[in-house]
């Protein structure tokens, strides 16, 4: 079944928010949800996370991760959930073995071979079956006027820890492979775009409405490389789905990445392009004005800090944005310490509360 | 004498490459100097380093300081050096502990009031003489054609270390104090811009022929934040060194955000804008048009990779930037693990080995 579109319904009044934006529709107030809404600042995660053993399992359980997953959904009226799962499940599904130490990241085994992880590639979906199943769980609990988001990380994020074996924060042993041993480099991107074809192709089966792809690494990369290593490979994922025939509306993220975001936005044919904190204005009007949806950007230590401080940010992102196809997110993942009644607050000013 | 601006010569034949191409001039070849030129990767650096007790102590001995700043131009074929200092003496000359633990970065001790900060900050210049003494002797040292460039922290960058007490990476206690406590942030700003300003005249009347404003940490922050917190400071810096007849050019380095280049080249009024790794082409190309010089922007992993990923890195920034002013280094600092040939290698090739 892995590979088989999921059944979008025709767009109607019920359909949800999300997927009209994504369409490129401006709606009436944007679609809302945040990175890592299932998170450590809800007292009900951190409790449920305490009942796994380790994240790894965390993630690979349907019945906890469709929990973690539907928890922010119950206490706030976000417009999407998004599974809860891993970026680093890829690695582990072409045979790289991949730990989180409490407090420290996490820790990847010896990188296999390209030729034993391309044996694995095309049956990276299955290996993760566990993630579909926990979509099809969700998307069976959810309201239909909330949409579900299935994600993968993208490859060059991926390749670097699978080349780094840890997540250091420069990537200095991936972008120093990325001229000392292109071939190596080039191979893993092959063999990871493969995979997340494969991945992405089962969440879509399996329950996931809108799919995206997370580049958390693409700062510091110079112009070429941004080519080779971030778009391409996007570009590929894309295209490698729709001849699949996988119809699911796609986002971007090309974190960090701002000053080639209007590129990415017309070089990969993603339906969103999500934004990060420090993207100008003027970028996101420009790839709305080219008929695409943005998605973002709040800071989220205005998050944490509420108060006036995060009206203000909101308020500028409104006025910025709201004349054209946006999804309301932050512009990086939510902080544990974010108070609650601030994500409301947020919610509130948006006027989704 | 702090103040008085340094006596430029007009321009003539001799005039060094880098004050052409800081005047506007598209040179025959870019002047060429790399960010941390004296440093680890020399193995005559490593063993002066040895001869003094800590880090800061060496940075304010103008024998010692002088030393590492003329060891790279012995041996390269620089034209430029830069004297050998650090962004956190401003600190220390407002009365905050500052200390580098090996291995571990800086630490730096209890913020102290602004008020306290505020006596302080207009004598910046004479409390940090020791570096001026330094200048002077590497002036006399240097041949006429080669520049010779003092810097300072800016003062965003600096008031991370100084309100989170370290450098952790995300300047996250900086960053949430932008949003929580304004009027703190604000208040060490002012004072670091008043103490900068003295600071760098010091260094102009001292010999330095170029002075540079190191914004290390300007990637992640929100539009309206990159205004208040980087182009305003920058810019009343400028202002007020010209206010005091400091008539010596000025680059501005806004590293990691590009996105945001152009808009501060048009409202900072420095005289060349530094770009980092992850530049565009076409912003550097459009500063240039504006009529400023740019700086930059070669990876230090191109430079530590050496061979043909090289020189193709540095012939496409030839092929982009050549044809306006501009001065040829690296988008961050060289990497200590750096092999001397790689950068004979890249002086050779952009003309000046």
């Amino acid at each position: 079944m892995w590979g088989e579109p999921y059944d979008q319904p025709p767009m109607t009044g019920h359909t949800p928010l999300l997927l009209r934006a994504l369409s490129g529709e401006t709606t009436p107030r944007p679609p809302v949800w945040f990175m890592r809404q299932a998170g450590r600042y809800l007292p009900e995660y951190r409790a449920l996370r305490a009942t796994a053993p380790d994240f790894v399992s965390f993630c690979l359980d349907p019945e906890k991760a469709a929990e973690a997953t539907l928890q922010p959904m119950r206490r706030l009226p976000f417009d999407a959930a998004i599974v809860f799962a891993d970026i680093l499940l890829i690695p582990r599904a072409l045979g790289q073995d991949v730990r989180f130490e409490a407090g420290e990241g996490p820790r990847l085994g010896e990188l296999p071979s390209l030729a034993s992880m391309g044996l694995l590639a095309p049956k990276a979906g299955a290996a993760l079956a566990s993630v579909g199943e926990t979509l099809s769980r969700v998307r069976a609990a959810l309201e239909p006027e909330r949409a579900l988001i299935g994600f993968a990380g993208a490859p060059w994020t991926v390749a670097t820890y699978m080349l780094d074996g840890q997540g250091l924060d420069d990537r200095q042993t991936a972008r120093r492979h990325a001229y000392e041993q292109p071939a190596l480099v080039e191979g893993v991107l092959e063999v990871l775009v493969e995979a997340t074809v494969d991945y992405l192709a089962m969440q879509a089966a399996a329950g996931a409405q809108v799919l995206k792809i997370f580049e958390s690494w693409a700062d510091g990369l110079p112009e070429d490389l941004f080519h080779t290593l971030v778009i391409e490979p996007h570009r590929k994922i894309v295209e490698g789905l729709r001849a699949r025939g996988v119809t699911t509306p796609l986002i971007g993220f090309p974190r960090g990445a701002s000053q080639f975001a209007e590129c990415y936005a017309e070089q990969v044919p993603v339906n969103g392009v999500a934004l990060d904190t420090a993207c100008p204005a003027l970028v996101g009007e420009r790839i709305q004005q080219a008929g695409k949806c943005i998605q973002g950007a709040l800071d989220p230590l205005a998050l944490r800090a509420g108060g006036p401080a995060l009206d203000d940010q909101i308020d500028e992102l409104v006025a910025a944005w709201e004349s054209g196809p946006w999804i309301f997110n932050l512009g990086h993942g939510i902080l544990p310490d974010t108070p609650i009644p601030h994500v409301e607050q947020a919610l509130k000013r948006i006027g989704a509360g």
